[in-house]
């Protein structure tokens, strides 16, 4: 997507066709800093800092990271402790050892020499796959875009409210959630986003509302409170949020406060659709609330906020009294009975088993297998 | 309440019986500050820069804030001159105009000598009733809480979830939703309260959780995003918020994202109380949704925040992209069929039109007129 009026992805080669840039997240929305991957470290340190986030850019990472690697060494032992080193950076991170996982079956086959170049064809591959994959969830969630227009005429933007960031920052390009926006928005469909702050780490405040300002997208930042008056008052058309697990049965564990947004949209007859590649589905389990194990994460994120204060400078302050006890807990679960409808790669189908195995029709063992019963 | 283990009210009188003392809140939580009030101007500077909030302490402050005025001047013209003075401070506060009316009713049949020691005696009787009035609250409240712990037998505490700062900070003591906490605390009954951050102005954050750590009252801060998430998992056993205004069929118009946490209580089975004196209840209206416009505040309340750096000092921090549009409605309406019951100082009652005038009979000619049909 575009930044400055520059098309850009999240990771891509430097002009040496070996280096790896990427765009240091860490710094957004204050400062657009791009940074040179040069070795194994440099690339471990970007996901471990996370300079680069979200499951699917982790995982492209991660594969440039092998080829950094191979070009000092592309022995067996030097590809294994790539690999070893890279999947300990964030190690519940599922697209991470699927990525190591993918490179490793590409290289182990081939004698060392050819290791390089067979590396940066293959992350390249996982990048491009990564792209398409988030391009089709985004027409395909276009449509739906495109719908409030036609149902209802006139020329007034479709309002859909976000929650977090699922865009292209967290993928490769185009995002999950906000794919159909950035599809909608292409085709000339008005379209304007209610961006959740998404307290505490704030990636809708800063991830979401800077990459839709640096592509053009009319947007405008809320309070993670304010969603479910807008939904009352009729400022919201739809709602279109990411998934960070989603069960065999359509329920989806996304970031924290998600559900919340979605009992509004039920109680106000708002549909509330889920964008989500393949690789969220874990169709191993079936009851997202009894089977998820929810993340607490550091009491620091809700205590302290880090911004930029009136001399430029980054600075973190306090927000809570000192000693305050804190519960963090990163994720809920937005049971299938929320959800109007999951938008994935393959199309939009209903959030349940039925729906996911009309689109998955060849996972229909696994969705069967014993302890989904 | 108690702040390190001295009793305070949010107002009293200094030493010299003239001189009124606050709590500087604008300070809160990273210091303990109060300020002496010794002129009219100190008062309604008090007022307009927050240092008092919540209406039953504004209407406080400005009580005492005629009585400093009548120190140099007890004249008619000088009384009509302060109450000008201080309405124009909150000018949309219902309590001020009220206090100010109040006094002025004591105040302008006796000839001004006498004027200065009626106006501290009526003011001592504003604030005293205030507390009477919320003390009401806690103990009809208190019961609720109780019946949490006779129902389920134990020792576990009863966790009770709270939004945005309905505590004594906003009153004169003891406050709406926080007082059945304080009183079912006192009581030795155990609780546990669970305390929204309520972007975004952090009120929660900032004094619900000071005044509860002051009195001694566990807590846990959450983000705003938590609170579905823990009913869902039973971590929540009663939701006690506050009510900036209610309709006489029993809506609640509060804090922006009250209706959220409603929603997720009524999903999951836990209990919606709303703690509200009298005086919030707007008898001319019906339908909440339809009726109370809704305050849109600052962008800046949103794009920022202030917090305490490591160097001790306070800083106001960016967290938006620089240009980012907000939106910041300051409040929502919980409908009446979302909350469990209405805790007043007369006693618990259906959050509906039956239920209010089982409360307030005398009322019924207001709530039958034709505007409300």
């Amino acid at each position: 997507m575009r930044v400055g009026g520059v098309a850009y992805r999240t990771i891509w080669l430097a002009e040496d066709g070996r280096d790896v840039e990427i765009i240091d997240q860490t710094r957004l929305p204050h400062e657009f800093v791009t940074r040179t991957l040069s070795t194994l470290e440099d690339a471990a340190r970007a996901i471990r800092s996370m300079q680069v986030r979200g499951a699917p850019l982790i995982g492209a990472t991660a594969a440039y990271g092998v080829c950094l690697a191979l070009r000092s060494d592309a022995s067996d032992a030097a590809l294994d402790a790539a690999c070893d080193v890279l999947l300990a950076t964030r190690p519940t991170a599922v697209n991470l050892r699927w990525a190591l996982d993918e490179m490793r079956a590409a290289l182990c086959s081939v004698a060392p020499p050819e290791r390089e170049a067979l590396a940066y064809a293959r992350a390249a591959g996982i990048a491009d796959e990564d792209v398409a994959l988030c391009r089709a969830i985004g027409e395909h969630g276009a449509a739906l875009i495109e719908a409030v227009v036609r149902d209802r005429g006139g020329s007034e933007p479709v309002n859909v409210l976000t929650h977090c960031n699922a865009g292209w920052l967290a993928t490769v390009d185009w995002g999950t959630a906000l794919a159909p926006i950035y599809a909608a928005h292409e085709r000339g469909v008005p379209v304007h986003v209610w961006v959740d702050e998404t307290r505490p780490r704030n990636q809708g405040a800063s991830l979401t509302a800077w990459e839709l300002q640096g592509h053009g997208v009319p947007y405008t930042v809320i309070a993670d409170n304010s969603g479910g008056h807008l939904m009352c008052t009729g400022a919201v058309d739809l709602c279109i949020t990411g998934s960070d697990r989603t069960t065999g049965h359509g329920d989806v564990c996304n970031k924290i406060g998600t559900y919340l947004k979605a009992l509004a949209a039920r109680d106000n007859g708002v549909p509330f659709y889920v964008a989500l590649p393949y690789s969220t589905i874990d169709w191993s389990i079936s009851d997202g609330l009894a089977q998820i194990p929810i993340e607490e994460r550091d009491a620091r994120e809700v205590s302290h906020i880090i911004g930029r204060s009136a001399d430029g400078e980054m600075h973190e302050v306090a927000i809570l009294p000192t000693g305050s006890p804190v519960a963090n807990p990163a994720f809920d679960i937005t049971p299938s009975r929320l959800v109007s409808g999951l938008i994935t790669e393959r199309g939009i189908c209903p959030a349940s088993r039925e729906g996911l195995l009309g689109l998955y029709p060849e996972r229909r063992g696994e969705a069967d297998s014993p302890q989904n019963s």
